[in-house]
């Protein structure tokens, strides 16, 4: 068993409204930044996976994905593997 | 000026408590995900800027991070250049 560090990048899926999106945008004109727009907002999760290889740690993480850390109607996720 | 697409993840500092990270944590442990640790949970914003070139819109991303999106005392950001 290895362990793997994983980055798992969870976004609001395109074409839906994203208004925490919308709010950091609207804060960041007010704050004088111009020329800033379709911001969205998402969590990236970094965790250490105990596996066998690095195809068993991304299936598990996308497990994951699916049953915790990202709502499947709203959010998009891509997992990319770190250094350990 | 051209848009530029930039992902900025905002990462709680190591070494700080990531309470939210823990909960995570516990609840993939309860959904018997074994072998996973150090969890944490940040925040990843994209948006599209519109500047002379990439030196200037990165500058541009730091600044809206030191103002707005990151709490410079318990957070880490990086900035990464998207396609635009």
């Amino acid at each position: 068993m290895k362990t793997y560090r994983l980055e798992v990048a969870i976004t609001p899926r395109e074409g839906l409204l994203d208004p925490e999106g919308k709010a950091v945008e609207h804060a960041l004109q007010a704050l004088a930044f111009d020329g800033v727009s379709r911001v969205r907002v998402g969590r990236l999760v970094t965790l250490e996976v105990s596996a066998e290889d690095e195809v068993s740690a991304r299936a598990g993480a996308e497990e994951m994905c699916r049953k915790l850390l990202a709502n499947p109607v709203t959010e998009d996720f891509s997992i990319a593997l770190a250094e350990a």
